[in-house]
């Protein structure tokens, strides 16, 4: 049987392809250090529990599509709290901020047509996309200029006739960067005068630590508001990625009744954990949000210092998010993850990352880069950055890298 | 800003069309009996509530994205229990059956590929099967020939080079019809013969109450293996709709691993859904199963003979699920409905059915159609059915029909 060329030309997930090893590698008594995945080991806020505790429906009933009253109206609510003014109308409650990087490609992208996205980018951007028949354009950067894209006259000149929309994650997923106001407002200007949409994947929005002044959202700039579609979720913010609650959010009232086409299609999210993100929006503070962004400034602060320590090692400085691009002195980072599950462990003890190399579109870039997610404590990203250390000093020496 | 071809060829869900005028209709203090979507008022089994009562975690993280091992694990023992014999690598947990719908139609279908479908069918297919490019071709049927489909000869006619996979609903949804043994392998070596996928929607596999033998799976056809993709889901096994847990299931490798990129790319399932689902999976019971049949084939027993005594009205009588296709002495259900919402009650009551049109991708097939569900107790029932026949009374002599 012939399988679609949209999907034998997919990927697998470089988060998790080396799910199977890693299993192997722990069951022959080895601990991992996840850096690989952004799942961070903060709690969950326990109103989140509490609220799914108290729910005592009989049945566990379908939601309405667009998403419960309640959640809807605890988003709105949270966003005027960080200075954004919505009504329900602009919001559709998605099963992640997957499901709503998928209605924005059905509402953006027909076959062929082309979405331009900074290189390296999150990889699962190509998947979703290229399901409902986009192309993923990437736009080139550089390591040694921090990632650098938000630049109007080099993007431009990537444009085709195919161009609809201008993806950024912002602060970034994996480079770590952010962009403020001034480049964001370079990238809407962009957009209006190509009639582009802007979306804008704000899940990593309350950990920003740059210099630029920034505001909170995208969603700011009203001039704007028929281009931008935001990507939201409440994954990262509230540590609950297992919730699977995200949101599409956007002013342009097209993408709102033509994402309900397919949001009726797939009739609803989670009831249930609907409940319990109902709760979380519905009481978040800036004191929260705050503590959430110093914490993994703490964490990146830590990671960088140990990281510089490492012979070979080159960093890339992040302004917000919890992810650091390093390169490594390897050829490949891919044979190097493979090694650390196979062949590798100090004290019984091995790491994973997320190789580079899957972070990028263009053949050949990214064969050395790794992407480290901040998702453990200081003391165990500290413990696990030195087990990369001591990794790289045998992989070094050994016959078969 | 211009919106794709397919968000804007697509149509909004029939069942859920009519939200905005029914809550309307609500305010103005009208009881509704819900006929329209197929939300059960069966209570979900306590075991699921309890399972998630008993989640412990501190963080509510990721599952792995194939699905957590005890839902797999669940999944496989129920399925061995109806006598199909799958592994663990045989399924991929998804967001309701919807997702897997997504998934088997991005392993199956390029841009402009066609899957046939026996018409009327669930609108829902279509909108997800457009997203990823795919094109659906109606199987036609005939209201009075019990919306029989499953002639190769006929189906034959319709295949061209870019067809790919068949779907099947068996039972159907809206029709309730089922095929047995038999027509099941006559779809299936027709699929065999013409390298197409079968896929087939068994959601309300448990529902069947024909006279023709009939297995409880399509997995039963081992010859067939490499063409079967099946989709399931808890939802209506188990009323927990609301849980969004499906599963995508095949024997053939290919349709897994090419899932998977897919799943991967979405990240995961609820986390907490899952854990409730393998409570449920685990613990089916024949008897269970036997009960849940019997109850749905009482209330259907019992609408159809309400159904009849409408004078006008044509029923299409179901073998299997829980809906009845019926036909009425009205020019467009749609209109008819909006009129029921708008203009109508009886004793401050009212009813929502889906309306056949939308079942249909043919224009003009099924204006006087509509699909009841029968997801009341069967006294609600009796009464739903009784106001649509005073309904249709008043109707006729209304001067806006």
């Amino acid at each position: 049987m012939r399988l679609s060329n949209k999907a034998l030309q997919s990927d697998f997930s470089p988060m998790r392809k080396f799910h199977k090893a890693s299993v192997e590698a722990k069951k022959r008594g080895i601990s991992i250090h996840h850096l690989n995945i952004g799942q961070p080991d903060i709690p969950t806020p326990e109103r989140y529990f509490e609220a799914i505790g108290k729910f005592n429906a009989k049945t566990d009933a379908y939601a309405p599509s667009q998403g419960t009253d309640e959640l809807l109206a605890a988003i709105v609510k949270y966003y005027k709290s960080i200075g954004q003014d919505i009504t329900k109308d602009n919001i559709i409650v998605t099963t992640g901020g997957s499901e709503a990087l998928l209605f924005a490609g059905f509402c953006a992208l027909d076959d062929g047509d082309e979405i331009l996205i900074p290189e390296p980018f999150y990889p699962n951007y190509k998947t979703i996309f290229n399901a409902v028949g986009g192309v993923v354009k990437p736009i080139p950067t550089l390591h040694s200029e921090n990632y650098f894209y938000a630049d109007p006259a080099r993007i431009g000149k990537l444009l085709s006739r195919k161009t609809k929309a201008l993806l950024l994650s912002n602060p970034n997923n994996p480079t770590g960067t952010a962009i403020g106001d001034k480049q964001m407002l370079d990238m809407l200007e962009l957009c209006k005068k190509n009639d582009l949409f802007l979306i804008c994947d704000e899940v990593y929005r309350e950990i920003y630590y740059g210099k630029d002044p920034k505001s909170s959202s995208a969603l700011q700039f009203r001039d704007y508001d028929d281009n931008v579609i935001v990507i939201d979720s409440a994954s990262k913010r509230f540590s609950c990625c297992g919730s699977r609650i995200g949101a599409l959010i956007s002013r342009n009232s097209d993408v709102i009744q033509n994402s309900m086409k397919l949001a009726q299609a797939r009739l609803s999210v989670s009831t249930i954990n609907q409940v319990g993100a109902a709760a979380l929006f519905d009481s978040i503070t800036p004191e929260y949000s705050k503590e959430l962004c110093e914490k993994y400034k703490r964490r990146i602060d830590a990671a960088v210092t140990e990281l510089e320590r490492i012979p070979g090692v080159e960093v890339s400085i992040p302004t917000g998010a919890f992810y650091i691009m390093a390169a490594l002195p390897v050829d490949d980072a891919d044979d190097f993850q493979n090694w650390l599950l196979s062949s590798f462990d100090d004290n019984k003890e091995t790491v994973m990352f997320a190789p580079g190399k899957c972070f990028y579109a263009t053949e050949g870039k990214g064969r050395n880069e790794i992407r480290i997610a901040c998702v453990l404590e200081e003391s165990k990203l500290k413990r696990a950055i030195g087990i990369l250390k001591i990794a790289l000093e045998r992989y070094k020496n050994t016959a078969d890298k």
